[in-house]
C-alpha cells in the first residue's frame, strides 16, 4: 500500500523519523529515566516501540490511558499524573494487570484513592503552573495522611508545564532549576523513591528528578519545533486536494481532523488561509512545490499541537518513504 | 442515573432546551424546507429527532455521515455537500440503502462520482467563500458534463459560510441577497429541482432556496448564541471539580473534550485561565454559584464551537433537569 491510497484525512508517522527521535531521547535519558506520556499519542503500539528503545515506565493523563497500556502487556509501572475523584475508574484501576500509581494532590483525591483499593500514590506538587498539585509545604502532611489511609507514598511529581516554551534556553533552565527547588524540597518532606517531572521542552535541564514525564518528542509538532530541539518532525496528516479552483487550493484536512489549540497548522510551500470543518483552504507558494497541485493530490499538513490532533483519528499509518509499512491503532482515546 | 454520575467529561444535552429548539426551526422552515446538516451532532438518534420534526431530508458533510444515517433508516434523501474523490468511498456510497446526491464543482469530481456509479449529483457553486464550488458561469457547462457521464442533476447548491456572522442583521440580510443572486443565476444555468443553501446563521433570511442546510440550531454554541438567535443552548460539556487548590479550581475537561476553534469556551460564573489536554483552569466569580465549589463538584463548560467539540465525544447523556433521560451513541464520527 502506498500512501496515495491511505483514505484521508488521516495522521501518517515517518518511522525513519520516529526511530530517529525514540534513540536521541533514549541516549540522553536512558531506561526509567524517561516516563515516556503516552497522552501524547495515545497508541500502545507506539509505547511498544518506546518500551524497544529500553523505556518500561510509562505517564498516563487518563484511566482509559492506564487500562489500555495494561491490556496491552506495558504495565510494568504505570503512573496515573492526574487527578481522578470517579469510585468506578478508581476501583478499575486498582484491579487492572499492572502496576499503576496515582497522583494525589489533596485530602479528597487521597481519600478516594485510598477508599477504592489504590496501593500507590505520588503526591503532586504546584511547581508554579496554576492547575492540579498541592503546596510544597503541604506534601509532607499528605503524604502522612495517605499513608494512615494504607496507601504506599512513592515520592513526589510535578510538572513544571509553564516553562516548556521559555526561551531562550538559559532562561528555562534558570526557571526550571526554581521549579526543581520547590519539588526537591517537597520531596525532603515525603520521602520515597520517585521524583517525576518535565516534559519534552524540557527533557534535557533536569538533573535532580528520576524521571522525565515527556511525550511530544516522539511525533512532534509545530509548537516544539520553534525550540530547536534535536527531534525531527515525525508526524503529518496528510490530505487529499479535493478542489482547485484557482488562487486556492482545498485539501479536506478540517478542524476535526487537526486540533486548533495552539493555532493553525502549517503547510510546506503554502499558506494556509483557514481551516473549516472538514476542510484547509490554502494558497501554494508561485514556484514552491504544491504549485502545480491538482485534484487527487495528497498534501501534508504538520500539526501545530500533536496530542490533542492524534485523539481525533483512529489509527496512525506507518511509512518509511511512499510505502505504509505498518497501521497503528489509536487505541487509547476517550476517557 | 443522575447527571452527577455521569463519567466526566461527557457533552450532555438538555432534552426541553433541544426540543425547544427543534420545534422553532420546525415552524420556521417545516419539512423539507430544512435539510439539517449531520455535521453538526454526528447523531443518528438526535437526526431521529429532528426526522420526528418533519425533516427527511438531511446533509452530511462526509461519507461516513452518509452511511451511517443509510444504515440508520435515515436514508430518504442525503445530500452529501461535499467534494469527495476516494474511489472506494463513492463506490460505498452508491451501493448503501439510502438516496444518495453528491456535490461536485469540477470535471474531477464529476468523473469521480460517475466512474463509481453515483447516480445523482448536485452543481456546488461558488457564492463568496473561497473553498469549493465552481464559478456561477461554469456551472450549467459542469451540469452538461454530468448529464452527459449519465448522472442526474438535481440542482444547486452554494454554502455562505462567510457569512454566517455578519452582523448586524440587516447587513447580513443585503450579503446574503447578494450571494443567492449568484446561485439563482446558476440554478437557470443548471436546472434541476433542488436550490440548496445556508446555515444557522442565515436560516430566515432565504426566499429563493427549496432548504436552508442548518445544523448548529439543534444544540447551539457560544459563537452563535453572540447573534441574538431564538435557539437555546442545548449543549454543555460536563467536568468534574478535581481540584481546589484556591485562587482557581481544576475541572476534568480539556483540550481532548472541546474544540478550540472558535476561541475558549464559557463557564458561567466564572473565568475560564487556560485549557490543558485534560483540565480546565477557572476562577469563579467571588459571589457566584460556583464560588464554594469543592472537589467532586460539577461544572458545565458552554463550547465555542459544537460541531468540532462533539467529534471529540462517544456518546451524548440526555438529561432532564439532573435525570439522565437518555444516552445517544456519537456514531457518525470519523470519515
Amino acid at each position: 500500500v502506498q500512501v496515495t491510497e491511505i483514505p484521508t484525512p488521516a495522521p501518517v508517522v515517518d518511522r525513519v523519523a520516529l526511530e530517529a527521535n525514540l534513540s536521541t531521547m533514549a541516549a540522553a535519558r536512558p531506561g526509567a529515566a524517561l516516563r515516556p506520556h503516552v497522552k501524547a499519542h495515545k497508541c500502545t503500539e507506539l509505547a511498544r516501540r518506546q518500551a524497544a528503545h529500553g523505556h518500561l515506565t510509562f505517564t498516563c493523563a487518563t484511566p482509559r490511558e492506564v487500562l489500555g497500556m495494561a491490556a496491552a502487556g506495558l504495565g510494568d509501572d504505570l503512573l496515573l499524573a492526574n487527578e481522578v475523584l470517579d469510585p468506578a475508574r478508581l476501583r478499575a484501576l486498582a484491579r487492572c494487570d499492572a502496576r499503576v500509581t496515582v497522583a494525589v494532590d489533596s485530602e479528597a483525591t487521597t481519600a478516594a484513592a485510598a477508599r477504592a483499593g489504590i496501593a500507590e500514590v505520588v503526591i503532586d506538587v504546584n511547581v508554579g503552573l496554576p492547575r492540579c498539585g498541592c503546596e510544597p509545604a503541604a506534601a509532607g502532611r499528605l503524604a502522612d495522611l495517605a499513608r494512615r489511609a494504607g496507601l504506599t507514598v512513592r515520592g513526589v511529581m510535578g510538572y513544571e508545564g509553564h516553562l516548556m516554551m521559555v526561551e531562550p534556553r538559559t532562561e528555562r533552565k534558570v526557571k526550571v532549576d526554581a521549579a526543581m527547588d520547590l519539588l526537591v524540597e517537597a520531596h525532603r518532606l515525603v520521602g520515597g523513591d520517585v521524583v517525576s517531572a518535565g516534559g519534552t521542552g524540557t527533557y534535557d535541564l533536569h538533573d535532580r528528578v528520576t524521571d522525565v514525564q515527556a511525550g511530544s518528542y516522539a511525533l512532534m509538532d509545530s509548537q516544539y519545533q520553534r525550540l530547536g530541539m534535536p527531534f525531527r518532525q515525525a508526524l503529518t496528516v496528510i490530505g487529499t486536494v479535493i478542489a482547485a479552483p484557482g488562487d486556492w487550493l482545498v485539501a479536506d484536512v478540517g478542524l476535526k481532523a487537526l486540533a486548533m489549540d495552539h493555532g493553525n497548522p502549517t503547510i510546506t510551500a503554502a499558506s494556509a488561509w483557514f481551516f473549516s470543518d472538514e476542510h484547509v483552504t490554502f494558497a501554494p507558494d508561485a514556484d514552491g512545490p504544491l504549485a502545480a497541485s491538482r485534484a487527487g493530490d495528497r498534501v501534508r499538513v504538520v500539526p501545530a499541537h500533536v496530542d490533542p490532533t492524534l485523539a481525533l483519528h483512529e489509527r496512525l499509518y506507518v511509512v518509511e518513504g511512499d510505502a505504509v509499512v505498518d497501521t497503528w491503532p489509536i487505541d487509547l482515546r476517550g476517557w
